[in-house]
């Protein structure tokens, strides 16, 4: 047994109480009628969080298997243009790599993604654009509705990477003209981890490709979700469905618009606590850019270890996240989405700032107070 | 609320409380030595019950992302020979068909495999073989230990489904030549499903292609297999694999030879009481071939309906199996797989037994009886 108390990671994120017990069921039987019902009712909360009218699946596998399945089924063997600005964009770039003839538009981590250069390779006929649209291993939310904007322009399809922002951040899937969006279970939804939900445009679905993976085919998806009772083509991870029903009943109850909300100000409040302790935000931003609401990346103050950053946060039961790959001890992360409130904030910048100070950071304010004003203005 | 209090069905199995605590964990981290703990231990116990000493791979993912992972990661453009008597047969021969020239050596389902097709198929050079071990869609115990000689005599890979054998029947991998196995968690394991699990010999990872897919590369599984502490490529589905895991080893505290006993003589007493009833079974069975003792499939009688049998039975709060696809009203089928034990098989067939009587079928014997003579002889 672990000491940590409080996961403050970009997911997987606490998990309610509700949540849990709502795993807690004996198996049932997938192609019943409670299933289907089940089924059918976390599909109609999904469609409020990925703003869309079009057809959502719930896959049996994690946010990848939900990408994977989006560039295999719509863009393989065709031109993918795939925009780049930290380790989840370069995911979305391998898959596309695997799928089709893929061409990798980087940006630095953490810095805007390169529309300029989007707008070139969807000249240059690019029939699919990837983009993630909250990248947590930077902490930027990146332009979709500018991508979306340009992929229509081209007659492209616009696949994106909505694992961290769905049911936390504002998205706006039918208006921005994304094609296929994709969220994971264990993020902004506060469900248990394995499970991707898929959002397809009847523009994607007149582009499925015949070469289509088995496991992963959205068409067998499709078909048995127009079944009665709704259901999987195959096996469904039952208890995960039932844990994210009840997390998705609990979305319902909130409100999407109070959730946006609650996001906006968890996460306005870690950045007054930055602010506050004189530390640097690590992207940097441009005009179709700005932080995540569901994830702060912080630039490590100079001279200091992760460790004790890290290590002295862990050490009070409070686990966030560092940098990954080339940012490893470079940056700290402190995720704020799911069913985050108040007190996994103040807890988690407490905790933080005394790091920072038995660090011998130099001139660290009170960015507990600071984020209090933020959460009780 | 369904009112169905017991499943009967060749998986999904009742969870034990065990298991369902386990799942009721707050979300770990992925990454941390907890989970690797979790992992390297499942792997342990899951080795006993696939007979191997081969590395086990556990992906998020349904008994078929198994499936798709093994074919497509060892059999993309290659010839294949893929097996069929039942349904399950036919989904491996539609992977396979998916992913390389795959030829389908079809027997009536519920008959045994032609090996002398196989054979054929292999002399044509057929470089890999696919076959259910345990074909539940018609009770089929089919005949692993001649095809592994066969195979490995004409130098082929030879993917077995395990999904419903592995952990309840006696499985040798690795005395059986078998290259890849694949299990599912919600059959014999007794855990919840949405997980398999892969084992792979070194002949196959000598032949791994290059063309693979991305959620399912068992490369990158491998990879991150042998990181410290272990772990997956991406987000696993934490709940299931502490479920699995408890699951496993409760399976470590049975021990396997004890497990094996057990699901034989749960299925003995199960066709004990279909032969008391004057009914027929199933399968047809040669020399190579057995009765499975996971699930007992049982020919509906003369003039009976599915309802007479199933709906009476439901409404006593059991759900046993019917036939699939050509097989619906023609079979039904008693699952006997985990972690059941005499209770569940004694009110299942005396369920059963006043259903058929119910239904006016002559001379239907006292197959409790005769079953209760088997389990406590």
């Amino acid at each position: 047994m672990e000491d940590v108390r409080l996961l403050m990671l970009p997911g997987p994120v606490p998990l309610p109480e509700r949540v849990l017990q709502a795993m807690m069921r004996q198996a049932i039987n997938h192609r019943g009628p409670e299933f289907g019902a089940a089924y059918t009712e976390s599909v109609e909360v999904l469609k409020t969080c990925f703003g869309t009218e079009n057809e959502v699946f719930i896959l049996s596998g994690s946010g990848t298997a939900g990408m994977d399945a989006a560039i295999s089924n719509f863009g393989k063997g065709k031109k993918i243009a795939s925009l780049v600005n930290g380790k989840f964009g370069d995911r979305l770039y391998e898959i596309a790599s695997r799928n089709g003839d893929a061409t990798g538009i980087a940006s630095e981590w953490g810095t805007p993604v390169d529309l300029a250069a989007l707008e070139e390779a969807l000249e240059n006929g690019a029939e699919m654009v990837t983009m993630v649209h909250n990248e947590t291993s930077a902490g930027i939310l990146n332009p979709a509705k500018e991508v979306g904007r340009l992929a229509r322009k081209h007659d492209a399809l616009f696949v994106m990477d909505g694992v961290t922002s769905v049911g936390g951040d504002e998205v706006l899937a039918d208006e921005w003209g994304v094609d296929v969006a994709i969220v994971g279970s264990q993020k902004c939804l506060a469900a248990p981890a394995g499970l991707a939900a898929v959002a397809v445009s009847d523009r994607a679905w007149d582009r499925i490709v015949e070469d289509r993976p088995y496991y992963l085919d959205l068409a067998s998806y499709r078909k048995s979700a127009h079944k009665e009772p709704m259901q999987t083509p195959y096996t469904p991870a039952v208890p995960l469905f039932l844990g994210l029903h009840e997390s998705l009943m609990m979305i319902k109850e909130e409100g999407m618009e109070a959730r946006v909300a609650r996001h906006h100000r968890m996460s306005a409040s870690v950045r007054a606590a930055v602010a506050a302790w004189g530390l640097e935000m690590f992207p940097q931003l441009d005009e179709h850019s700005a932080y995540s609401n569901t994830v702060t990346a912080v630039r490590m103050p100079e001279g200091v270890a992760d460790a004790d950053v890290r290590g002295t946060v862990k050490k009070m039961g409070i686990e966030i996240a560092g940098g990954q790959d080339h940012l490893k001890g470079k940056i700290f992360r402190i995720g704020s989405m799911g069913a985050v409130s108040a007190p996994e904030i103040l807890a988690t910048l407490a905790a933080v700032q005394h790091a920072l100070r038995k660090a011998g950071v130099a001139g660290v304010g009170d960015g507990v107070e600071a984020a209090a004003e933020v959460l009780n203005p």
